[in-house]
This record gives C-alpha cells, structure tokens and sequence, in this order.
C-alpha cells in the first residue's frame, strides 16, 4: 500500500481532521502534504456532503443537506517542480470505499444516489421531479443493489468525480467574473444559473481569521469543472486512467474527492452517483512545458481505464432537441436532447412497475453510457441512452407480449 | 441473400431508377414495395447526395453541392399489417459498399467526408472552418484509409445514417409548424436554423405533376431526426442492431439510406461520415400495439450490435460550456460542451503536424465515441470525444519528450 | 472490390474450374496466378469437400462424404519476391459467403456442421458418437439460424479453416517420413492415427498424367496444420487478422480454403463449422529474413481481428485429465481434459431437451472459447469450454428452480 | 465490509494462526467456521508455500521450497444445510493482495512467479529450464512491474487457483486410486507422475494425533483439480465470477486459497501465477439437487466476471503435436501443442532480448490467452497462445525492420 499522504477518520468532520481538507478552489489554500514526481501515494476522502446523508428510509436529509459545505475535498497536495505550463500526469492505481470497515457514513459498506430538491441543489429533471428522493446501495464487493430499487444489481464504475489543480489567482478572477455575468441575467432563478462565492460553510485548511474569510469571499465553489479539472464527474476515470492535469500555480496543488461507486453518463439526478467516501492511489508525473507542447489550452486531457465492467447489450433510448410538451423546436441543443432521451427512458421502466423517482435515481446511477450521437442535423441535437440490460434480474427487451409489470417497491421519500 | 425489395442501378440517379425513391418524408409518396412481418429483404441505396460528390483531389463539388435533392432515400416500403401505434421491429442482418464493383459512385470502393461551407450546409464548426474541404476514403475490406489524411487506418462501424417511418398527415403539419416557428425567429441566419419545405430537387417516388408538386411543398426535409426515426447518424445502428420504429401510418411505409461507411459520435462536420451507396438487410417484424404497451411516444429505441470494432485505448478531450474564445459562461450546455471538445482535439493533433481541417474530417469520420458525461454541475456542461489511439500509424499519447511533428499531407480543397 | 486472382463457379466442382485449384501440399503444382507484394487481391473458394453435401434433412451424405478430394483449395498464389526464409504477411480484409448469391452449393446463403461416422473420418467425441449427424444453417447476415438446433441465433465467427504456403521437397518429406512412423505405431487403427498420401482423388491444378500422379503418389494430405501453416481451423483468423506465415519455396506458393461461418475452439466435430463456399480479400505483403529475425521456426504467428463477435456472459465447463468412466488417471492430457469439458457441456444441454448430437453440433459451430487453463497441476490438466450463454432464446443459467426442458426437434441423421 | 469467517495474520505460519487451516483434501478435518446461505463472508488466506519464498533478488528460495506444506489452504468452512448432491453456488464478489499493509509476507505489495527446479516441482518446461528462477513483481493498485522482467506493465487478472469442496470418504478412495496406479506405470520418474498422500509437513486445523497422522496417511494432495473443484488455476475466476461446486460430504466443506494477482492460461510455470496471499469476498448459495438437476457429475461449472481486464491487441503463437527437435509425430496432443505454442512465444520474445526463463516466467504470469483451437485434424492438436501487445512499453509486432534488442536486465537465478 502507497504512502497515505492526505488522512481521514471518517467518525470525524472534515473540519475536526488532524490535517482537514477544504471546500473551495482557491490559490492561497495551503498545501496539506508534499509529493515527488514519480512517487505513488494515498489520498483518503471523505463523502462530497462531509456525511450528512445517511443509512436510512427518509429523504428528508437530501431535502435539508447543506450545500455550502460541499465539495468536502482531500488536499492541496504540492508536486514538487510543478510549474504553469506543465501537465500533471495522475495514473489512478486504485480506488475504492473506506477499506476495513463498517459505519454510519457513506462508504462504510454502502452509499446512496439523491435527487435533491429544486429549491435545494436541484437536478437535471428537476422539473418534472421537484422533489427530494434518495436510493441507498449496499455494496457486495464490485457490485452494488438497492432495497430502493429491487430488481436490479450492477458492478460498479469506480470513479473520483473530483479532483484538479488549484487556480492561478487570474485564473480564479476571470471564473468568478464570468459566472457572475451568467448570473445576472437572471439573477433570482432557482435553482441559480451558478454559484457565487460563499463566506458560509467555507473550509480552507488550516487557514484562519482573514484568510478564510478572504477564501470565502473569493474561492470559487466546487460544482462545476473548469480548467483546473475540477467536477468532472467523468464515470471514466477509473483505476488505470491517466489523467493530464493543465498546472497553473507552482506545485500543481492538487485537490479532490467526491468518489463514486458508479455512476451513469451526466449524472443526471445531479447527486446522480453513489456517493461515497474512500481512498485513491495515485501516481503521480510530469510533462515540463506539456500545456503548449500538446496543445492543451483548457481543459485536462485523459485516458480511461481497461477495467470498466463492460456490458454488450444495451436497450438505448434517443431524444431530439424538442420540447414535446409544447411542440417546441430548439436549435440543435445536445441538453434538450439528452434530457428526452432520460425521460424517454424513464417512462419505458415506468411500464415495468418502477415509479418515475425510481427510474431516475437508477438511470444516474448504473453504468449507462450517454452519447452525442448527432449534432449537425439541424434543428435537431440526437442524444441517445444505453441502458445494460443484464443488470436487471428479468428481461426489458421489447417483446411482442408487452412488459412484465410488477410491485417494485419504492425509494425514499421526503416528508 | 434476401430478395432485393428496393433495387439500385449505381451508374444512374435515382430519378432515373426503374423505382425511383423520394427526398422528403410525407405520408402520400406510394410504396415502391411491401414486405411480410417475419420477411428478410434487401434495400440498395444511393449515397445522399445522389452521387454528385467525386473521388478527386478538389472540393469544389462538396462546395457546389445541390442539398435540395438530399438525401436521396430509397423506399417506401410497406410492411403487411403495419397499423399507427405498432413498433417497426427492424434487424439490421447485414450492410455494406455497393458489392462486388469498383466505379465512379460513392460505395463503389471509396467514399468521402465533406467539410460543407458555411454558405451551402454548414457544420458543427462552421464558425471555424467555414470553406468547403473533403476527404477521400479508400476501402480495404472493412478498414478505411485516405489519401488526405494519411497515418490513418481504421475499421469501419458501417451503418445507415438515416431509415424512417413516414409521418402522419397531422405529424407533418406539427413538425412543418414548429420548425418554421424557430426559422421564424432568425430568417435571415446563415446556415438557417431550420430547413423548411422546398419544391426544388423533390423527387417522391412516381408521383408526378399536382401531386409531385403538393408533397413538395408540404414534405419534411430529411436532415433533422424526428418522431418517425429519419436522420439519427446514430453509428451504432450496426449490423446486429434492432431498432424499435413507432408507426405512424398504415403500412408504415420505412424509407431510407445514407449509408455511412464509419462515423464518429456526432458526424460533426456535417457530411462528417464516410459517405457511400450500398445495401442493407433487413429483417421485419410488428409488436402490434407497442408504442403504448412500452411508452414510446417520441423517438425510436434500439438495442445495438455486437460486432462493432472494439478500441479499448483512447485518448480523450474534454469541454465544457464556456465560450473559451470570450471567457462567456453558457448555462449546462451540452453542444458547446462537445464543440469545446472538438477544438481540443483538433489542436492537439496539429501538434501532430495535422492541418484543423484534417483533423477535423477525421474525427468526424473515424470511430470516436462521444460522451455526455455531466450535466447538472452548473453552469458547466461536460462532454468528451474519446479518440482510438490504435488508429494512428504513430503514438499520439502524451509523453515528456512531445509530440513527433511530420509533415502530414493536405485533404481536398476548394479553389 | 480487389482483383479477382482466382476465381470459382460455385455450380462447378473444382476439378471442371477454368483454372482449377489442388486438394494435396506440394511443391511442384504450378501457381494458378501471381501478386505482387503490397497488393489486394480476391480469392474465391468451394466448400472444402467441394459440394458433396446438401441442404437437407439427411446426414447420408456425410456419412458417405468422398474424403480423398478434401481439403479442395484454392491457388498456389505466387507472391513475387518471396524466398525461403522470408514471412508472409497477409492481412484478411475481408471475407464472407458466396455474395450476391442464394443456391445448391454450400456457401450460398446456407451452410452445414456434420459429425463425421467413426468409419469416414471420425471427429474428437467419435467413441461417444461413432455415426453420421448434420445440422443445416441458415445465413442471416451475420447470424445464423439451424432448423436442426432450435432455440439457437448467433454471430458468426467467419474465418479460413486452411491457408499455408507450399511446403519444399525436403519439408514434405520430412512430414511424409514423421507421420508414416506415428501411422505404423498403429496401422490398423479405425479412424486411422495419420493420413498418408493417396492417389485417389488427387487434384494438382492443371497437372495431368506422371506429374499428377507424382503429386497423388508424395503430396501430404491436408487435414492437419504443419510448418507451413495449413489446416489450423484457428476460429480467430477472422476480419482484420494478419498472419505471418513462413515461406518454404521461391513465390511462397500460397493456397487454402475451408471457409468457416462460424465455429467453436476445436472444431470439435471435425466437420465442426459452419461448412461454407465464398472469398477471400487479402493484402499481402513480406518481411524479408522474418523467419529469422524473429525466431519463426516452425508454425506462422498472427494477430487477431477486432471485429469479432463479443459475447461477454458464458457458462463455463471444466474438464481434468481423468477417464471417469474407468476412473483411470491420464498425465497432464489436455486432450482428454478438453474432451471432458466438452462431454460436460454436453450432458448440461441435455437436461433442457436437446440430444446429445445436437449439442456436440451445437459446440461444434458456436462461438465457444476452448481454453488450456492449467497444465502444470499434476497430474491432471484442467481445460475449459466458455459457451455464450446470449446464443440460446432461452435462460441457460443454472437456477434454484432447475433447467427449463423443452422439445428441441432433431438433427438430421443417416439411414 | 462482510464478516471475516476465516482471519489470518501474515507475520505468523499457518500452523500458528488462532484457527490454523490445512493443506489436505480430506473429509474429517473439522469446519473452521460455518456459514449459512445467503451470506457474505471474507476468508483471508496465506500464500500457498505459506511464506517460503522472499522479495530478495535470489531463486535460492524457490529451489529449496517445502512443497511437503503446500496449498496451504484456509477453511474448511461448512455451509449450514449443503447435502450431497447439491450444488454449491459461490459468487466471488472481492478479492485482492493483503488490504492496507506492507510487508515481508507475499501479498503485502508484492508478489512472485517461480520456475520450480525439475527435481522440486518442476514446470510445463521443466526440460528446457531444469534449474530455479524467479522474478519478483511490485504491485501498483490493479498493476503489477517486475525489476526481474522490464519493459511490461499489465493490468492483473486477480483470482484465487485454488477452491473447493471436500471429498466424500469413497471420493478421496478413488482418487488415491487412480493417482497411485498413474505413478506405479513409472515410479522413479522425476518430477513424479502424481503425488501420493505424505504425512511429513501435514496440517489438518486443529487435528493432532492419530487423527492428523491419518489425514497425512489418507489425503489427497492439492495439486491437482478434481472431482471437487480444487486446484483449477483457471484464471478467470475473477471478481463478479460465480462458482457452482459439486457437494459431496454434509456441509460442502469449503477451502481454498492459493491467490494470484494475475496468471497467464496454463500456468505454465508450475508456480506461474503472480503468488499471494490476500482475502476473498464470497456469497454462498445452494441448489438443492442440483447435480442431478444440471447434470454435473464431475467437475464444478462457472461464470466468468464482467472485470477482467481487457487487452484487445494480441500476438499469437501457434503449436501443433509434432516434437520438433526429433520431427516425431504425436498423436493429436494438445498438451503437446501448447508447449510448442509457449516455446515459440519464449524463441520471439528473446529476439527482443530478453533471456529465455524471463520470457517463461512472463508469459507464465501475464494475462496471455491459451486456446485449444484444433483437436480433430489428425494427427496434429492445434493450441495457442495470444500474447496481449499492450503489455509492454515498446513495440513487439512483426515488422520490416526487425526486432527492437535492448538489454532487459535479468530474472533471479540460484547459486
């Protein structure tokens, strides 16, 4: 086992660790801990709410959870010799669930998928599933079932959704600046266009005082991806993946966490994984200069992993850049797309005795692929999604005799 | 072989055909043929544009190409039986180039991937490259190379880009309404947002004069997908592939064609597939009933095939929804997502010594998979274009010692 | 499509061809054509007992099949420039059935597995077998169907059973002397230990008189593989392979045939694929000294395709080097681990209603892996058959509840 | 995490763990542990010399291995209701090397592969490596190295050889039997035919006495698989694979170890496999009757996992029963046939300069593929061996201009 450079108890807050973690991205964070190129590490994790979800039947903590707390992240790590311009080159070795044990937070044994409310985080689907719901998954080695969702089990895509490098403070300058301007076009939607800096429920090491509240007012938050890396939720980054990470300060400062057990293209119920907490081990490179030798402007580039589970067989649902509701045409738009095809989906499980709630929370979790399948024939965007058919227990093909409804219980609920 | 139901002469357009098909969707075009559920047939087709586009080194044809006659499909078929609210149930047994022959028409041992102008088609990138470039492919059984882009070799993930049921009298009055609704709110924008009706190039089977006229003036253009299926450029509708078809019409009256030698996820460049005639077999069959038994109200859904050319090693690019160009924050928008994915690519391979127009036809027309991989980490949409390294005669991976520069060619330009 | 370099009228025996092929290795038949390196060419091949057997319902024709014209092949094809010591590099573009093409001949549109009588040829489960059994297939596209083995659809694995180069004077003796000694161990034996040369039937190109009768009197029969290639029935030279095969005689003198549809590891039944007419595409190409510089003594090396058929659950069936019937313990024979693994198979499908001639057929011609799994755990040698379970329309998996049997209908038999 | 059923300490033997296992096939050493079905369990196990051999850079240890201790298995573990006649259905849910430490013990982040010397144990290749070597292998998260073989990096395909039930009383007769009348056909053979029961170095759990003696002087030896399952080494037997094991004694008995992080098929080098100890995660069910119900009279049946990682590019070695040194023929032996296949794929590798037991020990522990591709075209067996190319960090496909020699170091050698 790696060297464990970054350590959690998970009994314990991120914020009550020896060494805590941070929940914004920000070049001021002092580094936790210090690695050499070529060195092969640890870094343990948290779950992305710091545990605030539990083991139980309710919805109700998804409906509450405090989102200005999240990413909960394990980090800054400093790679010496890192400069701007470089490429971190991250080989994921291993990753997985709290090893050894059993417990109240996620990880322990088990994690769960959220559809949060709209009024709180949202999601995807958020309009036509307003409500908080939640799936807890029991964890049977690689494979993960539900008493939420019975009938189904899986192996799982063992992913980080997390992990970058921190931001040059230009670079952090122009994010904040250009969300804000998204913003203010419509300043009170909910859920928000995106997310300003936040003084509430930051965390930034061992930072204290003025320079936690100067994190706070200027640390941009952790939801989306950017050009540090960031919030991929890239369902591919498994164990064999290389990662290149652009650097943009000295010492790369890299950051993350938000692991997955699995996870289904988009993530679409927005806490659309099996959230968890666990371990990473990593190896860790550089490409001196990489950025201008490869090209890489903006955003890390990647290679996946050889160990996925694969499935062959897939039911795929597709979806066009209509809004048939209205009958409502919008110009090649691969989100409308995507987002009728997951509701085209839903509705066909529907007809199997599984609620819509259901059928959502399964679709962000299980390992179904979602592609770009046309974007130039105009004015309609083609998006399709595969659903593995083996990890049902019975069959969902399409048959002459029709689908074979039956009880399927139900998944948590918000009071 | 199964009987060939819809038969093609490749020296002639398919006007001239003993049964011509049609270039547009409208319920009255009359059944060229009509098949038994249960039956294996064959359908021939023309390659799109009807063959105007040639196996040279210019792209003026690609750049004067007459998109009224497009595409050029080959049908309709009717199936016995077939009544609205029935799913199509369509096996794709065996596709392929025009057999057994080698001559001047696309299918016939080569075929092409265009680049369209901005003024006559546009594409994914148009902003970027908006002049006419193409691409000629040489087929070597199932693999393709090409002249323009050499150090390329792949196998083809051969399908069609486009097979439909015909639409209902009231169907077509919806998509005629909503696609002129989004026309009308930019009429003058250039590409269109939409393409609406249009009485020149319309070819509709045997109908001649008044009514020749009448479904040219009411029928659907055929590049958007629909509720019929039409123009998914799924790639995966591979041999081995059965997709579900809703039924709108007695008979159902399938059409189709645009056969697609290989195609990246997207076929972003428009005409981004390798484009070729060819055949297609078919096997048919009815679960009457269906659209309604299993909840399809909108599009197709489809299990794909099981010989598909399996790449295990990519390289990937990410992007996200911002306009990096203006540093503007779109909202969760998965079509510049996938643009930004594109451009990096691209820019990464002319670290290769690749022109962007080279690099952009082939990622168009190799086997790239696209992902929508998050979309609800707002404000930033994720996609990724995962690229086969075993395609390139080189190592495109990342290394500490760069990219190997050569001198790569030139593709088809215009004058 | 490439050149036709030799070409076959399936209504034709081989022997009645414009430019007949050779059923014997030897180095003195004259080449029917000639290519230069770096050239596609097509080859087109009879079934390889050149028509004998029929679509229909009895198996009297294979258990009278004439085996003294078997293997009939097509060429020598001479490579211009290869020497002694050179590797041939051929790549299979592509390959298939007769095209274009529905008829009596195997190969159009239909094709056949035969369990051979203990008398006429034999097969691996001849002692458990000894009679005469066919399976018909019928081709749909990619996948083939038997009315002789209900409940069954898979995707076949098309590959040559036999290609090679022609063997020198001193390597033909050398197997003539080597397979005489181990013949003469046993001589009486029925089926017979080895095949020595035999006049009967011989077939030499265009030789006629003293030199035909030279070949028939030293030529080596073609069942087994040797050095120069030959008869591997290698389920995996499908699409995309390229195989290196070593070069004996000046030209290297290329022939073969034995085109499969489909077939399991081992080719168990002897006559074990799915028996089919058809062509070839190759590329071909040298590398001058290869058996040398890369240590090729012996047998040809290759690289597999990718564009097989990927089925990705199996039951699996374990065989160890022990005679159950006597409880007599073999030494690390993974012939007879092999054959246990495949009478395991056997005995499982029968619960489900099939005979027992109808699974040997079955994992005969199917898309089963045959793997030497250990070798080194004496004394018994474990090997194990992987049989797709996605093959069969019915559930295969062993459950609580027990195998689902049914009426599987007949094979065909022999008066 | 499951419960642990059976726990091991790796800094102790054995013999003096809390709850020693055993390292006999016999029905009266008593359960360690029980399990009823339904449940999830974690058995950790030794190492299956249990400790012998060191990470040190000398096969001196190999050489002198105590093969009189070996498996040292864990277990048994009886499964409340399992009868005769049953099948024990056991579903791998985790396994891998020793959680969370390093260490001396093998499967604290490291493994071995050992070439046992011809006069102790032996090996596939014993003829032509008579002595004892070893190469020593680092494991980085799912990835093993070797400082004994460099230049290959590969993804482990992690299993246990060795798991089964215990033998009825009459079972363990017969096998006594049979073993003892393959030895006497040649008594003084080194290495041995098979080896008869041995009471120096017995362990039976908690037995002592009279009662051990007796299991020294009546158990069956645990190289072999047998009629219980045992010692397979299949290695695909990996994570989400599933088991159904014959039952033959009240309880089923179950024990096993004998992990490998990764082995090629065949295991060709005795003690081929990446050694360790570690843990596995079962689930356990029965089908009652079940041997009867599916006909499993012999050997267990299996499903292969969905994780195994996938390496798509091979090159291929092909063998045939001929003995070429001698140009003797042997009679369609498959064993023979993968031996020459392995000769020729160590005669490649060693163009490429490596030292030939370096090639021997890895394509011992590599994930290489070993199929019996032909065993009915007389006189010669038809076995290969695909060599997955993506396992080294240069190029070793055939080319034009020959093999890429470089120094590669050297395995570990005895005085």
């Amino acid at each position: 086992m790696p060297e464990v450079v970054f350590s959690v108890d998970q009994s314990l807050s991120m914020a009550a660790q020896l060494v805590p973690g941070h929940n914004r991205w920000h070049p001021d964070i002092p580094a936790a801990a210090s690695v050499r190129p070529g060195s092969e590490f640890r870094v343990e994790c948290r779950e992305w709410t710091d545990g605030q979800i539990g083991d139980n039947d309710s919805a109700d903590d998804v409906r509450d959870v405090d989102l200005s707390v999240c990413h909960m992240l394990s980090g800054p790590i400093a790679v010496e010799g890192a400069e701007p311009g470089d490429l971190l080159v991250l080989d994921i070795l291993d990753l997985g669930p709290v090893p050894q044990s059993a417990g109240a937070a996620p990880g322990e044994g088990w994690g769960y998928t959220g559809i949060f409310a709209r009024e709180n985080g949202g999601g995807f689907l958020t309009d036509h599933f307003p409500q908080a719901y939640k799936a807890v998954w029991d964890f049977h080695g690689q494979q993960a079932t539900s008493r939420h969702i019975p009938g189904v089990r899986f192996t799982g895509i063992t992913h980080p959704g997390l992990f970058g490098t921190a931001p040059s403070a230009g670079l952090l300058a122009r994010w904040n600046a250009r969300e804000q301007a998204l913003i203010d076009t419509d300043p009170g939607r909910v859920p928000p266009l995106a997310l300003p800096p936040l003084q509430q429920g930051v965390l930034a090491g061992t930072l204290k005082g003025p320079e936690l509240e100067r994190v706070g007012r200027e640390g941009a938050r952790t939801v989306p991806a950017r050009e540090n890396g960031g919030n991929h939720d890239i369902k591919n980054f498994t164990r064999g993946a290389r990662v290149f990470y652009p650097v943009h300060v000295p010492g790369a400062l890299l950051s993350g966490g938000d692991l997955h057990f699995s996870q289904g293209d988009g993530e679409i119920s927005f806490c659309g994984a099996i959230e968890m907490g666990g371990f990473v081990d990593f190896h860790v490179d550089l490409i001196k200069g990489g950025m201008e030798k490869y090209g890489v402007t903006t955003n890390p580039i990647f290679m996946p992993g050889n160990v996925e589970p694969r499935y062959t067989e897939f039911l795929s649902f597709i979806g066009i850049s209509v809004d048939h509701d209205t009958d409502t045409n919008l110009y090649n738009d691969a989100t409308i797309a995507y987002r009728n095809a997951c509701l085209n989906a839903i509705e066909y499980l529907k007809k199997f005795g599984y609620s819509g709630e259901q059928a959502y929370l399964l679709i962000s979790a299980a390992p179904v692929e979602g592609r770009v399948s046309g974007v130039v024939d105009i004015p309609n965007a083609c998006c399709t999604l595969y659903l593995p058919t083996a990890i049902f227990d019975f069959d969902i093909r399409p048959t002459a005799q029709g689908p074979r409804r039956a009880d399927r219980g139900a998944c948590a609920v918000s009071t």
